[in-house]
């Protein structure tokens, strides 16, 4: 008992009510995307390569495990899972809020565990802007050094922040400590959203602060509101987080909205296949991310999730034939129809 | 008794309707827009400034009262707790019509009593453009000492009068009552719809004559078709309200077409949260009013009324922390995404 | 019983099915239409002139009693009730198809008692362009005599003769018949689709045949296929009306079409209040011309006609109040908004 | 039974499940175009000539009866009454692929009754893409001289290779045995897709290596998906027969898109009745073909099968009367709308 915090019992009750209750909201934009079949692939499926490059480390596909969980002695074992996944396949992954352990290094091996069991797998570290921007480059370089990360990401949740009861409402100094961090930091910094976009003006900032890359975390996948929704005691809270579902920028739309600026782009957000990877490489991504659609899994077991992830490989790699892609970078190349409301948004951003 | 005249006793009748019954009626458009998410505020949301001015007059925020009641010994209450409120949140409110304490001046105290009970508050006189007309400058003076209004507003319904049973059919002469008025009045005069939106080509001319400022006073809200048709004793007249419960311009198109004339600009007609008050004001306007979400819990008691002026301000607040909005001026640079028939309507209008 | 033919008995059956089947299909246009609201109107409302002209006739307004029946003695009745409209309101008038009069002269009676009724009403005789290629300007003549009317009216109506059993399949040699009756002829040729709308081409070929209007008779209201499916015994006739449902070019997109050719219009096919009328006025029509709508009063009585008519006419006259038009002219510059399908079609067109 | 083989049971188990389950799926984009009326055709629907001629060949009309069957002893029937048929309208008629009968002489009867209830017809010999790789032009001779070929369709379907169980992964050399083909080859080469559709880059390929023709073989009608997810045993695969259900070109984007190319077009995949066909034709191709519509009145007996041909050759000839067309020529002058998706999919093809 003496191992749990305010933070750290906050994250295993995110947990339970992601798994059991309905926090996904909105629409991602990917049914409006449709990607050119090619009839005459030339090239053989099974030798594709789905590999790829993320910030000069190879890795094993495009999927990235969304940064989830950790921080609390239950969640232990979801992220023992989740690196094993990241070992076997050679995935990026990101651990969650590293907060609790940063403020009580007792709960430190709920995140520590994860580089135990993917010694070689690119593993993200991971603070919020407030915590990096009241503690400094201390902690991020305590985060890092707590699994051993590539790399950290920073992440910006102000809706999240807005409508829940412990929320710090103060995001004054953010920038600034984002640009010092890049500036000083040894490893490069991430810059995501959880789940409201990232639109072209604040890209321009992140990029121009330094930020290595941008994880959309866009709107139409795991919904903050829902969760804060259905969390809320207090009813004007719970009302707050239903007024904020459709809060956001859907994720096809923050994605080109990004990738117009010109930097390294995650794609995450109500990603659900790897035909969404796939799209969210030809519309400018380097990776794909997922959270809520590998958590389930993985709180069944190793083999469920394992099998989770050879089928979004199979998507993936379906698609990458039948677009004609032999590598990821082909894919990238691939032709692109947008329709819909996603193609009404992205005609209004520039 | 002695104390109801005809005009009168409808004011009753459509209070009880607007309470009792449905008669909204439309979409007002603002599902059509969205705001962009700024994942990196750069400020304390509890510091932001929801304050604004409007007419020269610092207000508290942009939340109007819009005109409702007032006229009817019943209507007193509703009135008096509108003014608590006008005066606690230093809101602007207007009243209901004047006409009938114009008519039987022992029913001016329904209206005065928002004074009383608002001593510091922006409040705005209020007559229709076919009494402005038929009485001259004299009644809106009356009308403006009947409660020491800041300003005017001069109600423009044609198509209630067009459908209403005891309705004035003829128009004619209006618009030169009304630049009469402009011309001569030393208080600002504000023209505002009831439910049908103003056009680019009536702003102009509304300008043109004077006006000081335009409330859209748009369609998808409050619908008067719907209240006239629920009031026909006569079946045609019940049909003829039908007939005209599409008639009129959405509030957002309205907004838009009134916004690009040049002038000051209130936005009323289903605004249904401070959401769409922020949404208002990114779209150029300067206040966004509201009758009916306020009439209802006004009704219920002061403890009710408050706390959802609470809502609404919460709900401002955080979108504008959202957007990165420190103050109301920040807000109208927020980017907006439309689409939909509100885009298709948008790009006819020019 | 001599005095039926199966042209005539054929007529008699489709009064029946249009009163009491479901004979109405797709969607004219008219949702995607409208008008831009005036909230300064600046006339009175009792004082809009509904009247207009139509090929040099004053006429009491601009709907029109579309081409309907006559030519079996149970239509008479139906046909003496719509004259006596014509003549009380002043309306232009069409008779239907004068075929089976001229074929057998004993049921002229079913025609001419319109003139009877309506001594000073703009008619309309009404003939087949088969009947006029196989007759020529004689069987114009005739039917122009039988009920001394100022116009003809030539309909065109290929569909129901394609998937009628007894139709005339062979449409060669029309168009320059109907260039002959024109050049001949001493009176206006109309020429009328009965529900499947014209095209732009078509409008060129017809005006340029010397049409003197063009009656749009678009897709969207009375629907023939629906008729002769609903009458077929055979069971492929049946089918063959089901496939061909969606045929036909809405109203509203064909009106825009032939209007851009230059021509005099009148909108018929799916107009169903005088807000259509309105529309279709604001959109390029001369007239908006109804016939199911007309129909069904019709066989109740003449309260019930004069009631409908009174109807659509105080529809039309709140909205000529609303948009400002004090004369029909003036509703022709009415701002319009086009949205959806309708939308898409017409930029198709150009 | 030593006359079935792997490939040729898994021919009967398509057929069986074409017919007896929901194997369509998605919207080859028919309802977004429409054909403009003309409402004075200027012909004889009569002496309306829909015959047509493709690749120098007279043929009855633009139906062309689909590749679908053969490579079983129970597929002998259909193909013989398909082939009836086909001999009685002079229809241009493909057989199922001839794999199996090119691996079993023993079952090569089941596509060379044909020939014998077809002596004059129209016949294209069927070769999937990967045989015709690893077997060459013999194999395509054999195909050909098996069934007195007037020319050969080489199959492509990388969907239904990459998530069948028995599929081949592997497209390598494929555009490269095209090429040789099409240079040695003494007949036609026709290239078709089977319900994926053909993108412009693929297109540009194919005729780029020599292809006579293309048939689109687009998204929107017979699903090769759904097909193998309803054969699939094993649960992943029907997973991922599931997944791809939405996958392809609609067929009139892809119709728009080969077009652009240049070159002939059959268009496949969803048509469903002669409106269809017409609109085809209207959009740019030469024939349109049709499978499942005619494999289950082909499955009921030789009457059900012409009446279903004449049911369809009537739907045509009406559409062309109603377009005023004559020829099928003229059916390629019509105007054509195109709204909804269908439309956003072109704008963005070019
Ligand atoms: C249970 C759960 C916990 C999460 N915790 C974090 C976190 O601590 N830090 C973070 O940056 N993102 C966190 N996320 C956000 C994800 O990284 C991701 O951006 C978002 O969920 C959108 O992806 P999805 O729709 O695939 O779930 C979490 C998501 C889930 C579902
Ligand atoms: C009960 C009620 C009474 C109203 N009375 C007046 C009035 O007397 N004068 C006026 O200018 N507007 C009047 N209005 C119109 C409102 O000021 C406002 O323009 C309109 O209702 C649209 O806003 P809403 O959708 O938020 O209700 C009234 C509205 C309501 C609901
Ligand atoms: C019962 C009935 C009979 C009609 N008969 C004729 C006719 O004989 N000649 C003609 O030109 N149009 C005829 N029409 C077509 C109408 O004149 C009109 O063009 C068409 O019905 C579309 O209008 P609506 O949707 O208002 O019914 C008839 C329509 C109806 C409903
Ligand atoms: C039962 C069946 C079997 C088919 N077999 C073949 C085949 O062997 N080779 C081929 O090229 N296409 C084959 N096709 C595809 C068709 O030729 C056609 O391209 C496709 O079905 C789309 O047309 P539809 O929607 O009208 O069915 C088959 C289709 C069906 C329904």
């Amino acid at each position: 008992m003496e191992h749990t915090t305010p933070t750290s019992s906050r994250k295993k009750e995110h947990l339970r009510i992601c798994c059991e209750r309905a926090i996904e909201a909105g629409d991602a934009g990917f049914g409006d995307v449709r990607l050119a079949h090619n009839a005459l692939p030339e090239c053989d499926m099974e030798q594709i390569d789905i590999g790829t490059r993320f910030l000069n480390t190879p890795l094993g596909s495009p999927l990235f495990i969304a940064a989830m969980t950790g921080g609390h002695p239950d969640t232990m074992e979801v992220n023992q899972l989740l690196a094993r996944a990241a070992e076997h396949f050679n995935l990026g992954m990101g651990v969650g809020s590293q907060r609790a352990a940063l403020e009580n290094p007792d709960l430190a091996d709920s995140f520590s565990v994860v580089r135990e069991e993917a010694p070689s797998a690119f593993l993200c570290a991971n603070l919020g802007i407030i915590q990096l921007r009241d503690h400094g480059i201390e902690w991020a370089e305590r985060a890092v050094e707590m699994i051993d990360a590539q790399a950290i990401a920073i992440h910006l949740n102000p809706l999240q922040e807005a409508i829940q009861p412990e929320g710090d409402h103060d995001t004054g100094g953010c920038l600034e400590a984002l640009r010092n961090l890049c500036r000083e930091f040894k490893r490069p910094v991430i810059v995501k959203e959880t789940g409201s976009g990232i639109s072209a003006a604040t890209a321009r900032d992140l990029y121009g602060a330094g930020a290595a890359a941008i994880d959309i975390g866009g709107w139409g996948g795991t919904n903050w509101a829902a969760v804060e929704c259905l969390r809320a005691s207090d009813v004007g809270l719970a009302r707050l987080g239903e007024d904020f579902l459709g809060w956001g920028i859907p994720t096809v739309v923050s994605l080109r909205e990004v990738c117009s600026t010109g930097g390294s782009v995650i794609a995450t957000g109500g990603l659900r296949s790897g035909i969404d990877i796939a799209k969210s490489v030809a519309l400018g991504a380097c990776l794909g991310g997922m959270a809520l659609p590998l958590l389930k899994p993985a709180m069944q077991g190793e083999d469920e999730l394992f099998a989770a992830i050879d089928t979004i490989h199979r998507q993936l790699r379906v698609t990458m034939f039948l677009t004609g892609s032999r590598t990821v970078q082909d894919l990238r190349r691939t032709h692109v129809y947008i329709t819909g409301i996603t193609r009404q948004m992205i005609e209004n951003s520039y």
